[in-house]
């Protein structure tokens, strides 16, 4: 089966687009967890619990975890073994380097740690990506137009042949053989977003930008999802992990995915109709 | 003292612009190192040993690292300790991602492994660099121009400013504000290096592609340094490392890494005659 696939039956079966990021930050750990020796792995494994129903993808953002040296590596690992059968799993590492070096991520995140797909940073071309590639059943998403503020220093500069990000998109059609490519497009561009789906209507698309960092849910779906069939996921990390509000963690946690999966199927009905 | 000036200082009194990567490929380890309990942190101790006197830096590449999991990261860390005093460590990492998490990344590899420097990858822009930046005393080599044929999928792409490359190179420039960052330009490009040269005389400049990706050394050298003060470092990975003929491990290991520091400074007293 194709990662594509994949994808669309697991959106489908699950009737959930949300993908949960996983960023444990020490910092912003509410003060339950303070009594723990490992906080961090009961906070993980309180969050996959309660939200675990809700989602189609879990994507742990690597630096995070990196950031607890050895540990941190270890959580990822667990995490990987927690997630529910059935919901896939998205390494949010954003690697990119020459073929030798690629090959030995490709190892680490698919061999070792055994995730599902990865996110990519496409700049130093189809070498980079070519050894996750090879991993025909997996899925890749590439970087195309990320939702931060540094998105316009160089993904939106015009080239003789449209801007940046759109050569990076027509590269991924081109590349994507084996359908198991998509695209990470920030929520906070729905216009070029609406551009990028009419140019690419099958590509999964990965959508971070949401809750924290301010993308609007509505508009973000209308452009992903024009037609039912179109896959996405939208991320929403920060959001979910540290839930404004008093009360039982676990509940906070569930409320606020219900929140956003519900949204996004309204948003998704809203758009048929 | 800036990183530039650390940099500068450590070139001139160890007489080596020669950085050696570290890449611990357990499929290249020799015969000999089988049949320790450890034998990548073997391989890696008598490497830095054989060869800490002849180079200005080591750059672990932390894909080799990642594929071993926990392990990896501890020997990482490891890696830090070995190198002597008064030689450089750059995180091959080429990380890049939007602020919140790239401070994440930045504690990982400055506050929690201890690298001197990094490298970047400069697509997501200025937001993916600044916290990284922000350690002022530290240094970041931004992916300008990188060795890999993909290079020119993206970074040779002409932009209504002229290619890819230059215009990541003048942000460069303008970011440069603390003179803490550098570009890694690959030395398969010695034209394209010759012109990076002469927009930025001062700027650092990491090399790879000399030795197993087949740079040509003396125009490399020529192109990096027109002048005998401009700052480069040439790295060179698996040449060293993984050595040819049979003999005593870190006797051959040292005269290849003799060889590329001698040439280089041959190649650069030449071009000032």
């Amino acid at each position: 089966m194709t990662f594509q696939q994949k994808l669309c039956d697991t959106i489908a079966s699950r009737q959930s687009n949300l993908c949960v990021g996983l960023d444990p930050d020490p910092a912003r750990l509410p003060e339950l967890f303070h009594r723990y020796d490992d906080p961090l792995g009961v906070f993980l494994k309180l969050v996959i619990e309660s939200v675990g129903d809700l989602v189609c993808a879990f994507k742990p953002n690597f630096a995070f975890f990196e950031a607890q040296g050895e540990q941190g590596w270890r959580l990822l690992r667990e995490v990987v073994r927690l997630v529910p059968s059935g919901v896939l799993t998205i390494a949010d590492a954003k690697r990119g380097d020459i073929g030798n070096t690629a090959r030995a991520y490709a190892r680490a995140i698919y061999d070792d740690l055994g995730f599902d797909s990865v996110t990519l940073n496409p700049l130093m071309g189809y070498d980079s990506l070519e050894p996750f590639l090879a991993y025909t059943e997996r899925g890749v998403f590439v970087l195309v137009l990320t939702s931060n503020p540094g998105a316009a220093d160089f993904q939106l500069l015009e080239t003789a042949r449209g801007p940046l990000y759109l050569q990076i998109l027509q590269k991924v059609l081109e590349w994507n053989q084996q359908d198991n490519l998509g695209a990470v497009v920030g929520a906070t561009h729905p216009a070029m977003l609406k551009g990028i789906r009419e140019l690419a209507p099958d590509l999964p698309l990965l959508l971070p930008g949401i809750g924290s960092q301010g993308g609007d849910l509505e508009a973000t779906v209308a452009g992903a999802a024009p037609t039912a069939h179109a896959p996405f996921l939208v991320n929403v990390s920060r959001a979910v992990l540290y839930p404004q509000g008093t009360g039982d963690f676990q509940q906070l946690v569930r409320a606020q995915a219900e929140h956003y999966r519900d949204s996004i199927n309204q948003a998704g009905k809203q758009h048929d109709v």
